[in-house]
């Protein structure tokens, strides 16, 4: 007997139990048309991942056993696969059902909470302590979550080497960080090789607030090769055909599995639930080796345009506003945001001050041009006076400092909001990262959002992703003199960021190994960096904390970004120098 | 021998490891002058509770240890426990040195480590597994740390019936919420009630980000009387002497204590640690009785003040700047910064507009005089003009709606911003949870601050502060007509808040139910409530968690403040109506 796998890359919406219910039904008619033996979708999929603390809620739990009773009563011999949470009276469990004709075969309970990170499973979950697998006659299948499969004595181990299990389902919703996809491909292929078995990985896809789930779902066969590799950051459907005739062969010519030890393999109980075979004649399909090659850079910029597509619909707008400064970041932002959203639901506009130079103004109509989007030029002059005037009395005598540049960014981000409320447009800013971690930004100004595309991009990255952009667009999209001016926040005469910031290349450098690796001073100095500067970048770094909690939520691409990734004290006066 | 005990309630700074090393060595000397035989310092007292990510910087955890061996070194006969981050060159564990003459005798590892509400402590420390006591000559002393003592077979269990500890030390940083201190005192009796021990119970006291620390330490005899109360909110320093032949008669008359069946009794080990007897004659000191009685409004008034004053000068400003609009919420906002800085560190500034009234315009300068601070008047009409004219091509053929009210809440933001940066004033943002709950409020308009004083203040207990207020300090310190007069954003003609909200009985009702105990829709309604309202309440609290999230931190005093201990998705489709 061959057995039929089906994966479905899904991307549901966190809450909306009926709409990933209707999300789950489809795919599971699309997998029984096919004749699938079984068909997986990811982690949690029924309430939506991560739920939060909606968690906490108990209507909202029972709504989403209800939810998973309704998909339940509508699965046929196609057996089922699907995350929800389960409740057993006392405690709530992340959660798989594996269903079949109507009814839950068994429940399996995710052992390995991950609450680091982004992760916070610790504060609502018990973990799982049993071990179990189900059958299709001889074929036995063995389902765990997401953490389980990173430990290499994880479930998987039980279930492959004490259960004998073929066949391993890991069913996750991992979110997307930059260069994640190959440390996770690499350990999945050793799971697959160490444990001798067929692996179906089934990941997320889609944007959830700061996290972009990228799918990128496989198989891999007992030796660790990739059978088949589905797309990032789009929804999908694949199926295999696994002969355990195969696994049995591949089992004898692996001398390591005689050799294992489960060093409590005595104390280790794997049940076995056997589900219904499907006495259907298949049709086979052919055995597909699809192999996906996306480039890093390419990836992260489809993590944006996920991110951002996702945030503006599941939050049902239609139309987003950009503050177009004729910089850099303001136009990758409104790249992104086309690519994601359609250039007619993009909306630029220029705010002009007496230091706004010609070349950047007329930049930024040029990107509107490039792009077709609809653009309005708001000059900023007439209500910075009007402010000026209004605190003379209190201003008298004191000197032009910082105030009057924020107050500049701050009128931008005002109109900004206006158009906003008027409009119903969704603001998305502009800072990159590198601007975040120096608090080199205003408050209320040009950080005013709903959304902050680049804000886990370091500045280097995000020269890197335009030139991407006009590489792949095969056209100078963002215009070329955008990328090759120096950069500048243009509130004062003549100001250069490198006039208060070290050279980005520097400056960036210093940012991932204090703030994505926790490197110490001396260990950053090490790296050959002037100390000085080092020093600088650290006491910046800390005493902005306090801006950043204020900024908008963005998209996470880094091990470490802000936000619930980076829990930082504000009142904290260690100083790590 | 009598056994004489030091409890320092201390006000510690996150990351000041210098300044925390000094303050535990200022109490060290006091309690050393006492002739006590033990001093007990509250939990994480070298780092600062809560330290957060700070914890994973391996530095950090250096330096913590570095500090911890200074104090140490000083340490003589007295005995000093002190809470620490412990490293065994793995894992980190929430610890207390047991230390005498200038070395550790024994480190209690915390085991029952919290993860809910505010807490995350599953994200960075093992949890320990070992059971130890210390004795000095024939006392023995057990000490367990903070949620340890909230179990009721937790290590303090072990250490009192298998050890035969007849002290247990329970260290603790435990925050403020309202009603906790009543929960807390029943549950610590109960404990030394049922251990049959004297119970020391030290607590962390002072404000850190969004979270205070009430101190409120006690002593408790074994027959869980109180013996010692400390004061709430403010550092203190006091002493008991315990008879140890006062517990030998108290367990002989306790027929429960042979009676209590310990199922893993042979199990557990719980390891003696033999400190040195300081042989001094000492001066008795009188058996203390000390109850403190505060009210639960002065409790919370306490804790705002408390939180302010930390906040304010543990980040290092002095002065701050609070936005006077005439209502409840600035005018208690000002009252409890002049309690917090003293009337010369707080400057209150009136913005009216076209929609301003006499009265409230009248009041907030009365309210200034009132409190003796700094006052200004900046009127927002002409800004508000100038605005309107940059937006006049755009907004052709709109009607007046939301956007022209949140554009004049923005500029009284932006005043104060200004006024911030020019002067080094920390805004303080004068939003209570009724209106933060339900969005009414204006995103970098009023939510404008660094600190937002009532964040966790439904406006009912506003009202109850303001009338505690006038009350205690035998004037009409907020006018009266403040407290009468119908609240109103006055940002339209003729607006009260009740044309857009239910009346705040109502209102705090729901959200109390909604919010602080995640209550379901037909749960509320079931206690007598208009079930349209419940549902339109519910719904908008949903959807403005945007704006929560860009909101200025906090201080929490309820069992469900927002911030990190109400942690929701902004994408959120379910609804639970």
């Amino acid at each position: 007997m061959t057995v039929r796998i089906a994966i479905a890359q899904v991307n549901p919406t966190v809450g909306n139990l009926n709409g990933n219910r209707d999300l789950i039904l489809d795919y599971y008619e699309r997998a029984r048309e096919k004749e699938a033996d079984v068909v997986v979708f990811p982690e949690l999929v029924v309430p939506g991942y991560p739920p939060e603390d909606l968690l906490l809620k108990p209507n909202f739990i029972k709504n989403n056993l209800k939810t998973l009773n309704e998909i339940v009563e509508l699965v046929e011999e196609t057996i089922a696969v699907i995350g929800f949470v389960d409740y057993d009276g006392d405690d709530i469990y992340n959660a798989a059902a594996i269903a079949q004709r109507g009814r839950v075969i068994y429940t399996y309970h995710k052992q390995l909470l991950p609450n680091y990170g982004v992760f916070d499973e610790n504060r609502y979950f018990k973990r799982g302590t049993h071990n179990a697998i189900f059958s299709i006659g001889n074929v036995k299948i063995g389902v765990n979550i997401c953490e389980d499969v990173w430990y290499p004595n994880g479930p998987g181990y039980y279930q492959a080497l004490v259960g004998n299990a073929q066949i391993l389902v890991n069913i996750s919703s991992s979110p997307y960080e930059i260069h994640k996809e190959e440390k996770r491909k690499r350990m999945l292929a050793t799971r697959a090789s160490d444990y001798g078995v067929y692996l179906i990985y089934v990941n997320l896809v889609g944007g959830q607030d700061e996290l972009v789930f990228d799918g990128n779902s496989f198989v891999f066969d007992p030796a660790g090769r990739v059978v088949m590799e589905m797309p990032p950051f789009e929804e999908a459907f694949e199926m295999v055909d696994i002969n355990p005739g195969e696994i049995f062969r591949s089992r004898l010519h692996d001398p390591r599995r005689r050799k294992i030890v489960c060093v409590d393999e005595e104390n280790v109980k794997v049940d076995i639930y056997m589900a219904e075979k499907w006495d259907v004649e298949k049709k086979s399909i052919p055995h597909q080796q699809i192999v996906v090659d996306t480039p890093s850079v390419e990836r992260i910029y489809k993590a944006l345009v996920t991110g951002v597509r996702d945030y503006v619909r599941k939050n049902g707008f239609e139309k987003v506003i950009i503050g177009l400064s004729g910089g850099i970041d303001s136009s990758l932002t409104a790249v992104v945001a086309v690519e994601a959203l359609g250039r007619e639901n993009v909306v630029g506009v220029s705010m002009p001050s007496r230091f706004t130079s010609t070349g950047t103004k007329s930049d930024a109509r040029k990107l509107a041009e490039n792009l077709g989007i609809e653009f309005y030029e708001i000059p900023v002059e007439n209500i910075f006076n009007a402010y000026l005037g209004e605190l003379a009395p209190n201003f008298k005598g004191r000197e032009w400092d910082i105030t009057e540049e924020n107050i500049q960014a701050r009128i931008r981000g005002m109109i900004l909001m206006a158009l906003s409320n008027k409009f119903g447009y969704l603001v998305l800013s502009t800072g990159n990262k590198s601007e975040l971690s120096m608090g080199y930004c205003t408050l209320y100004g040009d950080m005013v959002g709903g959304f902050n595309v680049l804000k886990d991009v370091l500045k280097t990255r995000v020269y890197a992703l335009s030139r991407f952009v006009n590489d792949s667009k095969g056209s100078e999209m963002i215009p070329e003199s955008v990328i090759e001016r120096p950069p500048s926040a243009e509130l004062r005469p003549d100001q250069k960021d490198e006039d208060t910031l070290p050279p980005y290349e520097i400056l960036d450098e210093i940012l991932v190994a204090y703030i994505e690796e926790d490197k110490s001073f001396e260990e950053i100095v090490a790296k050959g960096l002037d100390p000085e500067i080092v020093k600088k970048v650290i006491i910046t770094v800390d005493k902005n904390e306090y801006k950043r909690r204020q900024g908008a939520p963005g998209i996470k691409i880094t091990v470490r970004a802000f936000g619930k990734d980076r829990r930082m004290p504000i009142t904290n006066t260690y100083r790590d120098i």
